[in-house]
């Protein structure tokens, strides 16, 4: 469109997106200047104040550059949370580099697919605990990428090791390339489409946002300290990690996670807030309880969710929306962490919530069309949260931002209050007699039975619908629950034709892969098959 | 990057910037599905829910064509503050259109040379109480645009008035032209640089930047209800305007302030916050106080800031960071209200706080190096919150975005714990044995004195020097301070250079221009002249 700023006879202003800009760069910048005193990051013996976090990002990246990485270059962290991985995010930021931080965990094989999958210019690795796994990755991928070695905890000595003295050869000013808020500058692997895992690229404008809505949501302010109790390749630490950094706080890094440790550093640096869920927390509380019964340190600092009686005793129950709200809501790596937060809808019909302010949320048919309130479909959405793709995936992604929108490839439901329901992974789609039948949609409904202890549900071909409905369900320990009665369960809950048409009950747990079922397994076992997508009319 | 939509006869292909899209348009259409029972509007008599107002924007957003207005438009209001300027803005954005609402309160020749500066496509006016000034003004302009008359208060029924009619006269789909969230979308009328009032352009990513640091420090959230008690051609209410939109909150507005109708509605709707300072709540407390000293109405809803113990006592005293740090900061229409926030720096050494988090803030000397810490220059900003540009002001543009920041021609000081003080407007620097005084620092430190009541200071042509400091000072009643004396004060206060070589003391109050010292009769009258400026060297 015109831009009447710039009027027809008249010159363009001058850099009109410059003066919009907020990289991360910047806000490290800004940081050194409004908060010359505030501790940046403790890690270990390490403490840096932003002004030093800035020289060592300076330095690094003026040294990045020498070891073949420029705009555009992954470059990969495979080590500990840690606040080099921080360092390492902020040069890349400078140059207009991707920081990618890889699970050590994984296996020789995933690690040599991440190298040749990324082709990364430099690799800063630790050789504790994935020694053996990197060194048979690194020969298998046989790539010309610079590998530097980052030991043990951090160490601000420049002889400490080969990572610090790589920091230290930086000299001078590094070049800036110019660098958008559009631009990516993290890539995190998430969940395997066709098999494989994808690096989702997420730019500045989408980490900023994203960081903004949790600014509210949990009231990050001046003083925020945030414990990093979790990996930084997940989105989970790494969504408060940033919004830590973006509001100015204080990132405490523990490079596993200790729950002792925790609690010393939750007294010691009065830690406002920390990643963990259910285990962590019942380990922390565990940890830090004396035989008398007594807390060990002072946790009250943590203003955390509500868990149980001896951890609510020993922290602050947070009031802020998200702590409140037990921290509930739907997310996904590639919309940059929170789609929706339970915060936004408490009390409401749904239970995912309501959308973050930086997101826009549609339910969409199999054909692309927007369903009605209460209907099941896929949940697509689109904001300056939103990832910019998988790195080197182009039909993926087309196929992804279709249309406009991102498709999160899970289903949800939007309710009559306008709160959305969070209902599982599309997976595989089942049809029958033309209608469209989401197996998690009916596991849910299957797992509302108090006797079903387990159910997972496939697609059995069916020479009159195509596909018909086959419940495999484990019964609840004593329960001599029928199949008639699963069916009319079903049939009470959602709409009569995505009931099953057999129930197969089965003693044993269920094949799982990964955190779902293994439907080709019980395809196999059940006789599942015909699915819209193996047809080719899905 | 190429743009696919731009090829001739093309089809408009799905752009990959629109999954990041989030304008002012989308943020109404994602409130009528997750808010749909929620009050969007408060008009007097009218109350629209989020649903009933995305209607009423799609029918004004189909009729605005008709009246010629289309990507790129003028669409000017000029009435009081209504429900009908959030209508016309939203359908503005919707087609890519410029809503402008004017202040009402302009001379004639004011109000001729908005209409001629801002060439519009549709003027919407209410009669009262400028109807003679209006008259003549659309009189004087002669322009070919589209008028039409809204009268008295809103009403939603289609015969009301002819704005209402109008509206009505929307049918189907409005087009809806590629809308990005960089365009501009609103424009205010702002400082008169060169001698006239510039149309600042603010783009919907600029006002959802701002909106979301206000969503932070005045922590708001679901069921946010603002009282639109100031004019919406003003940032302050518009700023708030904004923010209680963009939550999913209730717009509660009030054509013009009165304190006994605003208590009223602060009851009736449960006002979480209004635009208000001192004798706004001085003169509601009066209204709402009766013979017997209580409160006719229930004020307790309000969340504010602190204010007299009579205030105190009738409203909430707020905790959150904008309320409890008196609402202090720094601002201008360019930045789309607040730049920095004195609760970001609350007990620091600066006045105004710490930069947003949507800004980078540095200071500038005047040959634009960046200033150490403690010197005066200045301030200049950058991030998403900023202004798009003056609307037809290339070359303006082009001196206020120099180098890629915005310029705000204001004096600030970066002070050593990060924190920043405003001093005022640069207005005309003094150049004295190349040294550069500005006279608002001096003016500061001269006030700083108790027994100075008013002062302003000029410079004076100097064979020896370019020019020397002269300060006109008003003494407070029954003071016999000497020139000694004062100039003792500013030296103990500020450098040395900077202190006057002559004070000139005045019995009367000094003359004035708008919010500021009438600089040029005070050079008339005291000898003022030969600034770098004038002189052709600034």
């Amino acid at each position: 469109m015109p831009d009447p700023a710039t009027a027809p006879d008249a010159p363009p202003a001058a850099q009109p997106t410059t003066v919009h800009r907020l990289t991360l760069g910047d806000i490290l910048r800004e940081h050194r200047r409004s908060r010359p005193r505030t501790t940046a990051a403790v890690d270990g013996r390490v403490r840096l104040t932003y002004p030093q976090l800035d020289d060592r990002v300076d330095r690094l990246a003026a040294a990045l550059p020498s070891a073949g990485a420029a705009a555009g270059s992954r470059v990969l962290y495979i080590g500990r949370t840690s606040v080099r991985f921080q360092e390492i995010l902020l040069a890349a930021a400078r140059i207009g580099a991707i920081a990618v931080p890889a699970n050590w965990r994984q296996s020789t094989d995933e690690l040599a697919f991440v190298l040749h999958d990324l082709s990364p210019a430099v690799v800063l690795w630790q050789p504790e605990p994935a020694a053996d796994e990197l060194a048979s990755a690194r020969a298998a991928a046989n790539a010309p990428e610079r590998w530097i070695r980052c030991d043990g905890a951090s160490n601000a000595h420049p002889d400490a090791d080969a990572y610090t003295a790589f920091l230290h050869s930086g000299r001078g000013a590094a070049p800036e390339p110019p660098v958008t808020g559009a631009d990516p500058v993290i890539g995190l692997y998430t969940a395997a489409f066709d098999g494989r895992p994808n690096c989702a690229l997420l730019s500045h404008d989408a980490l900023l946002a994203n960081s903004a809505a949790l600014l509210r949501m949990r009231a990050v302010g001046t003083g925020f300290t945030f414990l990093n109790s979790g990996p930084l390749f997940h989105v989970g630490t790494l969504m408060f990690h940033l919004a830590t950094f973006y509001a100015g706080g204080t990132n405490v890094y523990m490079p596993d996670f200790d729950p002792a440790e925790a609690a010393r550093l939750i007294e010691a640096e009065r830690v406002d807030h920390m990643f963990g869920f259910g285990p962590m927390l019942d380990a922390i509380v565990a940890a830090n309880t004396d035989e008398n019964g007594h807390p060990r340190h002072d946790l009250s600092s943590l203003r955390f969710t509500r868990h149980s009686p001896a951890w609510d005793a020993q922290i602050t129950v947070g009031t802020d929306p998200w702590n409140a709200s037990g921290m509930g809501g739907y997310g996904q790596t590639e919309v940059g962490g929170m789609l929706t937060y339970l915060a936004l809808g408490m009390g409401g019909a749904g239970s995912a919530g309501r959308p973050s302010p930086m997101a826009q949320v549609r339910i969409l048919g199999p054909g692309g069309e927007e369903l009605p309130v209460g209907a099941t479909g896929e949940i697509v959405a689109r904001g300056p949260g939103i990832f910019s793709g998988y790195f080197n995936r182009p039909a993926l992604n087309a196929r992804k931002m279709a249309d406009g929108w991102y498709h999160t490839g899970d289903l949800g439901r939007r309710e009559d209050d306008g709160t959305i329901t969070f209902i599982g992974p599309c997976a595989r789609m089942i049809k029958s007699g033309n209608e469209n039948i989401y197996p998690a949609e009916v596991e849910r409904a299957l797992t509302s039975h108090p006797d079903v202890a387990e159910a997972a549900v496939i697609g059995v071909p069916d020479p009159a619908w195509g596909q018909s409905v086959t419940a495999v369900v484990r019964r609840a320990p004593g329960s001599a629950l029928t199949a008639d009665q699963v069916i009319a369960h079903v049939r009470a809950a959602i709409a009569s034709y995505k009931k099953p048409r057999r129930v197969v009950f089965v003693d044993e747990e269920l094949p799982r892969a990964g955190h779902g079922h293994d439907y080709a397994a019980l395809d196999a076992a059940y006789g599942g098959g015909g699915y819209p997508g193996e047809a080719g009319t899905g």
